[in-house]
């Protein structure tokens, strides 16, 4: 452990808000059983012994001090980092921590090193009090590290239940994203097939927002993430309507979905903001959404504004249906000619043309020659194109540029257009957590320490009610098959736990747009500041956005 | 005003701590003539009106209840904000406007709009207590806009002050980086010669930290921009720590000098940090400083880390002495030579190499093709090369790829190099301040209003004693031509502020120097955090690490 700035001296002292429900003893009451999202039969065939398990909610245990059941269960447990780093990652741990000591002393709990890899290879750590004070509160995952290796084989389970079997292991509980819990799913219902008493369990996990739904209200990290951006996107919104003479792009992180972009925009009211999701939905091109920015720019240089801010969701390009069609083309053209790769410039281009479809030549020329090169060349280990390595925010502010030169020639257009760029990730992911998100990864922690005890397996640990305070929270367990469907991975139908994109029927959405037509003409930016963790309540300790809306929706 | 966010309403209440000297009614202490830093003959003989004017303290002014001298002096006042935003700026003019009218509740404050050319253009806009008010503790300069037009000739002058009879204004008090006060001093020897009863102050801004000298302790904004850089580079050093995969390459804004990196290097011990103002002192070549970042990846990956955290300062490029030859023969071949930017890249490379030095070819082959070719390329109005356009964090990490390839090869290297790239700047100039900025910058423009008071022109206004609370803070005046120098500008000997590069003999480089062994082999991350405005004492009052060490070692 590394020195401690003051603020995270200050800040371990923290006691994160428990749900007043898991304040004590607790029993837990089973729902109906359940039917997954999608697919049904075929997900019952392919987990027979997970699936349609009850839903659980916890309530407390009144009758439990008058029980005197003699001593209780004393079990130890394997947690796993999975996956990306989100803020709260250490709080779930200590939660699970405390939470397996309030039930008995003597539980012990095993950190699996570097991600599920350490599963596998028995790399791990007791966890011990003295260690994990260290970590309260704090942001990244280096307390035991994490890893992308996933879990998806017999060989890397029985390799797993080796090391269970040695270290007495009773659950393993995994932090993960959608796929991670889609893997736990699939561990727990191995274990229980082979009719090993090994539980496995799930923490939803991601600064994404994209594992979510009915029964899981947010992942995460979320929270935390989209706070850090939302003070950097409002600082930088802050220098443009301070200088006047910049028009900033920025990118931001989020996978596939949008709704970290969506988030930060509702935060910080910029004057433009693409959500990937919309873009599909309305068949929109690159042109088109150049053309659309383009016209705010217009405006806006009209009323002598020559400036703004733009934010763009990271998983843009895959959302363009005609950039989809184009790459699929592209992807299986080298996979055909991998001589490509070899060509001259000049000569790449001829036979890249010569050989895409009509429709894909006219996608393809729409881009700037760097980037049809970047689609014609780079791959990654999948034979997919990088499209995380394409600087949308350089691609998009080019193009306008572009577009506004020719609008100029026609008179559409009288300003100065000057672009600056950022992209926004890395800078968030492991951030102290917010208080919500302290509080919200203790309780998930917390909470599955009551799922191990009360003998549940193939769940997820879930804690709703998140729009109202903490202490109101509702705890309780889902069935992971339950947020399952069949969708095609690798060329294979594969059960997964159903992607989350924003919604564009939902409140959050909604929102957005009644007024992004104000906030892309005048000037309504928001400034949000740092996360504050001392101070107001209604500054300490206000939830997202998405959820605000989304609950309040309800 | 746009709508406030959450934090912005709570922290407007904020009441700037100043300090206990100008609780009352103040009288200045004048202190012995003064003399320039360099050339006092030059300075003197250009600034016969304000040269040798002696320094200025204020002290409590006991006396002042007893001497009942009738009505206080009634003036009014114009504030200019000059060049780029500093965290703290609406905080100097909310002091002013505070302290005018704790003298006389009829004086009047005008503010300049978008900079010196508000003045010239006759632009203004009369600051009363409600529009203020909404700017009390924020970031930006969007209260009246800032701008770059330096005010140098007579012909601004005489515009400038046709508006200042007009409106009846006594001072004008220019906020502004070593360059807008140069231009103040020249200001107010131009009033002052033509016998015009305008004073002219200025304000100690900017957050590259580089106006700064014995009597100007620091600029303001640097203490908020380091902290905001800071708490992102500790974000993404815990990231580097999670992950341990990536080598995260920081390029920090700063101008010339370092200040920027060094701070922040003092705040998040990473694994490396290039003060530029070294490099220029030993000499170093480009390919010295590759090599000595390559050795620290390759004792790394030795230990099994193969990640890390490199802070790259702006100014870097120019502070190579190969590279600035380099430059300058360029420079001058491009002026003789306009047809070389036409020319097709091969035809162009081989006419630079064969009209360079032999020294010179060497620093530009040791170049990739991409910042040959912009070193070729493109120039500033001024015909000067865009260093600040090279991405330089791109540039090492490429080169020290490839000097990573030839020590594998050789057997001196084992290990994985992945590398990531930011640049933070916009994302500090307009945080909203810290304590620190808030009351540094409260008590410079309520210091500046007393120095209206007692007649001063051609002073700056000054805080000093800065490493302690702020109600033991020293205020006074310093006169701006003895912090004059003659520098070369433009091809012209001129008058100006000598630039604060880093000192290399200093307290903070030393301390840094004793420590980055330890910090490039370990990993000793520290990680701030975000600024915070509520909660203990050392977590929101510490002054930066710069200023701590400098006031610690007098």
């Amino acid at each position: 452990m590394t020195k401690k700035s003051v603020l995270q001296q200050a800040r371990a002292a923290y006691q994160p808000k428990l749900p007043s429900v898991l304040w004590g003893p607790v029993k837990a009451v089973k729902g109906e059983p359940t039917q997954s999202v999608g697919d049904q039969e075929e997900i019952k065939k392919l987990f027979p012994n997970t699936y349609g398990l009850p839903e659980l909610e916890f309530v407390k245990d009144t009758d439990a001090s008058k029980k005197k059941t003699g001593k209780p269960a004393k079990f130890n447990v394997g947690v796993i980092l999975s996956g990306g780093q989100a803020p709260g990652g250490h709080n779930v741990i200590c939660g699970l921590f405390d939470g397996l000591k309030a039930l008995n002393k003597e539980n012990r709990l095993y950190g699996f090193l570097m991600g599920p890899g350490g599963l596998v290879d028995h790399k791990y750590k007791e966890l011990t009090a003295s260690f994990i004070n260290d970590y309260r509160n704090t942001g990244g995952f280096d307390m035991i590290g994490s890893g992308r290796t996933k879990l998806e084989t017999p060989e890397q389970f029985e390799k797993g239940l080796e090391i269970i079997k040695e270290l007495d292991i009773r659950a393993i509980v995994i932090i993960g994203g959608d796929d991670s819990n889609t893997n736990a799913a699939v561990l727990a219902e191995y274990y229980k097939a082979k009719n090993v008493p090994v539980q496995v369990l799930g923490c939803p996990k991601t600064i994404d927002g994209d594992l979510k739904n009915e029964w899981i209200e947010t992942s995460f990290g979320f929270d935390t993430a989209t706070k850090v951006y939302s003070e950097l996107i409002g600082n930088i919104e802050r220098d443009a309507n301070s200088a006047k003479k910049y028009w900033h792009f920025m990118k931001l992180m989020g996978r596939s979905a949008s709704h970290i972009a969506l988030e930060c925009a509702l935060k910080t009211q910029p004057n433009y903001c693409i959500v990937s999701e919309e873009v599909e939905a309305k068949n929109m091109t690159l042109n088109d959404i150049v053309a659309d920015i383009a016209k705010v720019v217009a405006q806006r240089a009209a009323d002598g504004n020559n400036f703004g801010s733009v934010l763009v969701p990271e998983g843009l390009i895959e959302f363009i249906p005609a950039m989809k069609k184009l790459i699929a083309q592209l992807n299986d053209m080298l996979a055909e000619h991998p001589e490509i790769k070899q060509m001259e410039p000049d000569a790449q281009h001829k036979f890249v043309v010569d050989h895409l479809t009509k429709e894909n030549v006219e996608a393809f020329n729409s881009l700037p020659v760097d980037v049809q090169r970047q689609l014609s060349l780079d791959r990654d280990p999948h034979g997919n194109v990088q499209v995380s390595l394409i600087e949308t925010e350089k691609l998009l502010s080019d193009m306008v540029e572009k577009k506004l030169e020719q609008m100029k020639e026609k008179g559409e257009y009288v300003g100065k257009f000057s672009a600056l760029h950022h992209f926004f990730g890395y800078e968030g992911r492991c951030a102290d957590p917010s208080n919500f998100d302290a509080d919200y990864c203790y309780a998930l922690g917390y909470n599955a320490a009551q799922l191990v005890n009360c003998g549940a397996t193939g769940y997820m640990s879930s804690i709703r009610n998140l729009a109202k305070p903490s202490i109101q929270w509702i705890a309780g367990g889902i069935p992971i098959t339950m947020m399952f469907n069949m969708e095609q991975r690798n060329g294979k139908q594969k059960p997964v736990i159903r992607k989350a994109l924003v919604d564009l029927n939902g409140r959050p959405f909604q929102v957005f747009a009644q007024h992004r037509a104000k906030w892309a003409r005048e000037t309504c930016y928001v400034y949000p500041g740092p996360v504050q963790y001392f101070g107001p309540d209604e500054v300490c300790n206000q939830t997202s956005k998405t959820l605000y809306y989304e609950q309040e929706g309800k």
